[in-house]
């Protein structure tokens, strides 16, 4: 009698190599996301890794798509009828978790501006946050130019998640809240 | 007669590997950033390069202290009692330079993260940044919480800053001075 096969979740094979992918971005930085690293981080061989990833692009696309769908999966668990500051509370570091999972997002960010194959990913996730900056301006009402005030808001909102990663003791979940509520008026 | 000693100028040549690790860290992201490949792109040879820099942490620390020198002329050549707004113009992306400037910026910052060799001097930046808005909003006058608006606007030309280098034909210079102008009231 054949052995049965082993079976296996391709899905949660391919979000613990996500895993191990950002924990070591986390620690060393981007540069330490490599075909190799990461299966000794996963504790795979590379040929294992491979065969669910053929590149360190590939790998590292994946592990970017992880992040955005988390994020959206919040905004969108919160319904698009919820409060327009409740929606971009959604898309802050507030809390440990969110800030490790921005601070990897800033490190594919500007990997993406050397990687063609990150790109697309990050210009969508762009546009996508700019959408919801604009639907938040739109349901507050008030605004004389709304495309401004969604671009305005949209940088203010990444640069307070860059700040919350780089220097957390100051830019708590609190300050977060405060800061982007004083603008949203 | 012995040969006359070559007279080098050791601060123009460690620029010199600055301006190679910049063009590095553009072209192919912080990781290409080594002392092997910041030497082969210099023209030199890795030996020559460790005569100025022992470790590429060392080295990293230098090309990054430029960038604060250069941000920080900008800034002192205007006058400390220059109009608020043209004080924190100076630190926006407004031309291809100063956005190449900024895109090498944001890579040391997010190195700076996973390397305790450059930590200190981002958090000196950080706090030089914060101080120029604290400064910008006083001379403006009328703010009822100042530090509050010194934190709202820092994260608002991070923020500016970052739109600018990932999508610089949305946030134009002239966007970004739009939107940081309609901030600062």
């Amino acid at each position: 009698m054949l052995p049965m096969p082993k079976v296996v979740d391709h899905a949660e094979r391919r979000e613990e190599l996500a895993g191990a992918l950002w924990r070591l971005v986390m620690r060393e930085g981007i540069e330490a996301a490599s075909v190799r690293r990461v299966a000794a981080e996963a504790g795979w061989s590379p040929g294992s890794l491979r065969h669910y990833f053929e590149t360190r692009s590939e790998l590292l696309a994946f592990a970017m798509e992880l992040v955005v769908q988390r994020v959206t999966q919040r905004v969108v668990a919160l319904g698009l009828a919820a409060e327009p500051r409740l929606l971009l509370h959604e898309v802050l570091p507030l809390d440990a978790e969110r800030r490790a999972e921005m601070q990897v997002w800033l490190a594919f960010t500007m990997q993406a501006l050397v990687d063609p194959g990150l790109r697309a990913l990050r210009e969508r996730a762009h546009a996508d946050l700019r959408a919801l900056c604009r639907r938040a301006v739109d349901l507050l009402g008030g605004s004389t130019d709304p495309d401004r005030d969604a671009e305005q808001i949209h940088a203010l909102v990444d640069g307070l998640a860059l700040h919350a990663v780089l220097d957390p003791a100051v830019t708590t979940p609190e300050r977060q809240v405060e800061l982007l509520d004083a603008r949203l008026g």
